[in-house]
């Protein structure tokens, strides 16, 4: 059989981290590939008394169809904390539990959003680097992704105004042409997509006067804003300021999941749209699946009553500030004074390393995964112009112990092909 | 903020099933509309079992990130029991448990073969009626339906085969051109769409024969076969006939599900696709959710052991049968003679009701919910060409005693309008 695939199929890639992970699945390797969270932090003792509370309960309608925008309890649960959240931040914002969607993880939220708002050659800002997934979710709609310049506070607001609009090359040449009006309402960005906090990959986080210069910038241009916050609960000593979407409820999405306070097993996410758009991702949402699991969403809800994650998401974040804290004395200990550099996370799970610009840190996973250790290039983070001399270490899945281990191996290697 | 869609999103509409439905959620209603499986059935003291001993023996691994391909064990269960079932059909069919992808729901998995199969204005040929639920999944993708003329056992060899390449006016008005080998090439209809076992919305199924038929005349062609199988272990006195799959694998995909056989509120379903195809399956997968919940899959995987479904099912067929019974003793109570014919199904969960050629039972169905009963007017599950005439009615969620009532109520209903 001669199978003839969709163009958009030709642009769909095996997930190159999927791919790095099984080259580093053996036995003993100390992983900082993986954005796994610490298996420790599932509360798996709540999720027990809540399956058998819920089906005790509710057995019959937990495990039935159900509606497409999620189960009341969990959306009223998103809108009160987000809003909980934004006042305590400084920013008032009123959620209506209607404006909320429950997505299977927020990875799904990204496919929706891209159902719904990319055509083929629409160009989608994203930052640099960008998260991989986004990347993944938004190609087979065959977007063209214009990079965003980055530095360690996200996007530079310049860039992002100069690249709203595609380079019209008369204009480069100095042709102004009568045709400009409607040629930038053409190839105008659909959107700009961020994660402010605690980036994947970078760890890096959006300060209070980027917050307030992007969203003011995307405002004044229309320009929508699809803000990710799979990370913001994991700071480790204040929390991060105000969302983007908080500043202007009607010119974006937000995202959020329940895969780093809880468990990602379950695939839980949420979006918050403004309600003009909610009707569209409805429709994407129950083409791609009906609903998320009914079951699911009435265990977190049993989970989530009587303020259980006030007291659950602290210890998370204590022992991944810890661990944090490891990596970057184990970082300092081995490689200073080598020209090898790394930021400071102030929260989330990942930190990301700058070697001299002639090293490819592609290179130099083999030689890591013969000393038992692992990362992630930062190469396959780009939309475009990958920097080898980068790569991407997650603090969250081994111990100190084992960070002390594993960074000694990784700093040899380094330090060998310097 | 204007949004602005793409194109693709304007050809999504809201679930006019789902619409219906909120119609007819009124207290003291008997539906016949929704297609749920009576919760009578599910086994909630199993999956209480079974939550318990997996967060006992693997809570880390059921709550963490899983791949993309689904559970092993899970995979290999639905290999297995494909196999036994083609075998015991006559017709062997040897799975190799790398070709399952677990989905979130068959809807999934109609989502995934959507995006990588079909183009825009790609042709798609769909039964008449058909699944409504497919027609959403494959819409966004923006393919023309080519609805093939059917009756009693499914579509018309004859109607499939002079459909699979577009009708070219020049053919038409008797002036073959040059250029007809690379338009037919160009043109040819992507797959043909079907449910062999007790079609959604007709109940209806193919004879052994024309499914042969059916087969043999898409293996000539190399028109790809995407077989929906939701309901076919739905038997009431014997299993179906053979898979179309089992028949050519290298020429079609097979979609399955655990929504009918153990609880839809766990969004379960798989999918079976040759090799060549399975990757391409997989990276769309990885885009859209990163993964089935792990914590479903081995929940579900747990209930299975020890041959839970022999003992299971045969529990949910007797109880659909006698609904079934009932359903159609009442209608040839209430409306022998009148010129309102239906049909026999053999297993399933739906049954099909043609009124006269004058009638259009949208117009009856405030009629039917005045008096407390509900269907699905037929017209929804039209590509094109709706015939008005049509209503679906299932026999599923509403007890016998609810079902002599109802179809007394929407006898009197549809009497008054002869």
């Amino acid at each position: 059989m001669n199978w003839k695939l969709a163009a958009r199929a030709e642009r769909m890639n095996p997930s190159i981290i999927r791919e790095i992970l099984k080259v580093t699945e053996k036995p003993g390797i100390i992983s900082f590939a993986g954005g796994l969270p610490s298996p420790k932090t599932f509360p798996i003792a709540a999720f027990a008394k809540a399956c058998a509370d819920v089906l005790a309960k509710d057995g019959q309608a937990a495990l039935q169809y159900a509606a497409s925008e999620g189960f009341p309890a969990l959306r009223e649960f998103v809108a009160n904390e987000l809003a909980k959240q934004s006042a305590a931040a400084g920013v008032p914002w009123a959620i209506d539990p209607a404006q909320v969607l429950i997505t299977t993880g927020s990875q799904q939220a990204l496919d929706l959003i891209a159902k719904i708002l990319i055509d083929k050659d629409s160009r989608v800002l994203v930052e640099t680097p960008a998260y991989l997934g986004a990347l993944q979710a938004f190609t087979p709609m065959e977007p063209q992704y214009v990079s965003i310049a980055s530095d360690d506070e996200g996007v530079l607001i310049d860039d992002v105004k100069s690249k709203i609009y595609p380079v019209r090359p008369e204009l480069v040449e100095g042709q102004a042409s009568a045709s400009t009006s409607s040629a930038r309402t053409d190839g105008k960005a659909r959107f700009i997509y961020v994660i402010p906090n605690y980036q994947n990959p970078t760890g890096r986080s959006m300060s209070e006067a980027r917050r307030a210069a992007l969203s003011q910038a995307a405002r004044e241009a229309g320009l929508p804003i699809i803000e990710d916050n799979p990370y913001g609960d994991l700071w480790f000593d204040a929390p991060p300021p105000a969302s983007l979407t908080a500043r202007n409820p009607d010119g974006g999405i937000y995202m959020g999941s329940f895969s780093k306070t809880l468990a990602p097993g379950l695939r839980l996410g949420f979006l918050v749209a403004p309600k003009a758009l909610y009707p569209k991702l409805l429709q994407a949402k129950q083409a791609a699946d009906l609903h998320t699991p009914s079951f699911n969403q009435r265990l977190v809800a049993e989970v989530l009553k009587d303020g259980f994650l006030d007291r659950h998401v602290p210890t998370i974040r204590a022992l991944y500030k810890s661990q944090c804290e490891a990596m970057l004395a184990a970082l300092a200990r081995e490689l200073a004074g080598t020209g090898i550099t790394w930021n400071q996370p102030t929260g989330g799970m990942f930190l990301w390393v700058k070697l001299p610009a002639h090293m490819n840190s592609v290179d130099l996973l083999p030689k890591a995964v013969e000393r038992n250790v692992a990362f992630v290039p930062g190469a396959a983070f780009y939309a475009d112009h990958p920097q080898h001399n980068t790569l991407r270490l997650s603090f969250v899945t081994a111990s100190v112990e084992q960070i002390n281990i594993g960074i000694a191996a990784l700093a040899a290697v380094l330090k060998a092909a310097l």
